[in-house]
């Protein structure tokens, strides 16, 4: 092979502006793939080192978790798939109290997608990884034919270490508890469903998508300790309402005045007949934990800019009954379960 | 709501053969697929926990990786998508040297996939998982449309201990140096091409899929210290050895005669018009490794059911042009390259 062979192979290579199956071969165009559009975005020693395995240093005990992301379409207000990919598993590691350190992400890219979007995703992601100071080291990179996939469907998993003794469960929580979310309700389902089915002319809703752990940072170094911390992605705010309350076996009583919806989300659910605590959220953190340092979180939370809006929404009752009750604004009381069936398919 | 109608709304889901769009909505029919069909296969007490990421303990240096499983047909003679998709990465761990531990699995399923088939990958996974000594602790599961997928694909990470000291790899490689596989290759690719294509009447090749932990362990309890370690899946044995080559920047030179291929793969091979040293292997090792240390390997491989054909295959020259060169049987020699483009696709 000579110098001008390898040459033209690699420029006949980077004449595609779309993804070919040839880059998912495992051979030169998939080397030419990982060298010219992912190494330069997520360049560290680690990922360097192009082993089969990252190598990194750890003690102690660890979490670890893993999220796919098949959000449709992938470019929305507020986001894209590639920013939502890495706020996805840093909001679960942020969930169970633990700082984000180390990123895996596996693509699967359907034949055909142009580099120009495959790029955006990726600088996206590198800036958000950026952001929630988690360092990528370990990728894949599949394709598949048209038709077999959608673009690209983005797999991160990601390994965090935590900060929080003991880390937040469901099994600590205690009746009195307060319960606390961190803002605005069902931003992310509204936006992406507008950005899919366009149903309104203009509607100034962003998705929410953004890394937790400073708030959860930030609580730890205020001293207080959760009891649960949950992020509402799927399924929203009841549905994680209905799992935690079945878990430690209490009721939580939500008061529906007090859960802070935007008034262009309350609109559109009501013409589209979406209930918002159903809506899938991105940026958002629940927390419950003692009364004694309810104020005190609220405070932190108000804080730091993405909790600016945190609210108390509800109590935590002496009730073994383990259901999750909804005290509605005209004062009725109703019974909140897991979202049965799907609201809103492909919302991340 | 009534035990009763919570019992009604889990038999109309379970009613259901297939895979639809609600199981991926995050709510109840999510949970029961979880609780149905995943926790069955993969019970242990941190996935139990069901938290937003697993907590494990570990300590000081760990391994971590991720791959992408899109292989079809999801079933082939001697494996399937479960089986490869922890073989994988467990595979990818013992490459450089650690030993598998934890396990994340990430599905996205397409719309309309048996319920039947799910449980057999389900259980191929849970089996080759416990064969292979590493532990599921954490999981996620997606749906998108009839058409936007192909059935299975399975996105797995895996966190390993290096259990060898330096870790192999690239740079540790020295002229002088041996080179063996651990058996014969291409068997994975032809096993593949065979159930999609159904090129011949009958092929006695099965998928060599197989976790290789075992065979490194071997390796490390001998004292044995290889240079380099690489599983040759897709692109196979001589992109493996085109990317070392070049990575550590001297010659390898390989024998054609020496190098295990069965018949029946290589009589394929020839009908097809294909490389066996460019077909996906799913369960071989190449060890590069000191001269002074080639026996003894050789027998630590042929010790253990995965290596019994184990051989030697080439050598490392003292040469800086780090080519990959194979002698072939007729006395030329000719220049292995990385694979160009796309020989077969989804072939893992």
């Amino acid at each position: 092979m000579s110098a001008i062979a390898r040459g033209n192979l690699i420029a006949r290579g980077s004449e595609s502006s779309t993804v070919t199956l040839a880059h998912g071969g495992g051979g030169r165009l998939t080397q030419q793939l990982i060298e010219e559009r992912f190494l330069p975005r997520f360049r560290n020693a680690t990922l360097d080192a192009l082993l089969d395995s990252a190598l990194i240093s750890a003690h102690g005990r660890l979490a670890f978790t893993t999220d796919g992301f098949v959000v449709r379409p992938i470019f929305f207000p507020g986001g894209d798939i590639g920013r939502l990919a890495v706020c996805g598993v840093v909001n679960d590691l942020a969930s169970v109290g633990a700082e984000p350190l180390w990123l895996a992400a596996s693509f699967i890219l359907e034949e055909g997608l142009p580099f120009d979007q495959l790029d955006r995703v990726l600088d996206s992601m590198a800036a958000t990884a950026r952001e929630a100071g988690i360092v990528l080291v370990a990728g894949d990179t599949k394709v598949v034919e048209r038709g077999a996939g959608d673009h690209i469907y983005i797999v991160t998993s990601a390994i965090g270490e935590p900060r929080l003794d003991p880390p937040p469960q469901p099994r600590l929580i205690r009746p009195g508890d307060a319960v606390l979310v961190s803002g605005f309700l069902g931003d992310h389902g509204i936006a992406v469903l507008q950005a899919r089915e366009h149903f309104f002319d203009e509607l100034p809703v962003v998705s929410d998508c953004a890394p937790l752990w400073p708030l959860v940072r930030g609580l730890a170094e205020a001293g207080v300790i959760p009891h649960a911390l949950r992020d509402p992605t799927r399924g929203g705010l009841a549905t994680v309402i209905a799992e935690l309350s079945s878990a430690c076996g209490l009721a939580f009583s939500l008061d529906e005045d007090t859960i802070p919806v935007r008034g262009p989300v309350q609109a559109a659910c009501e013409i589209l007949g979406l209930d918002p605590l159903y809506l899938a959220n991105e940026g958002k953190l629940v927390v419950v934990l003692p009364e004694a340092s309810a104020e005190q979180a609220l405070e932190t939370l108000r804080s730091c800019p993405l909790g600016r809006d945190a609210c108390r929404i509800g109590v935590v009752l002496e009730d073994t009954s383990g259901l999750a009750l909804l005290r509605s604004r005209i004062g009725g009381t109703r019974i909140l379960e897991s979202l049965s069936g799907e609201q809103l398919p492909r919302i991340c």
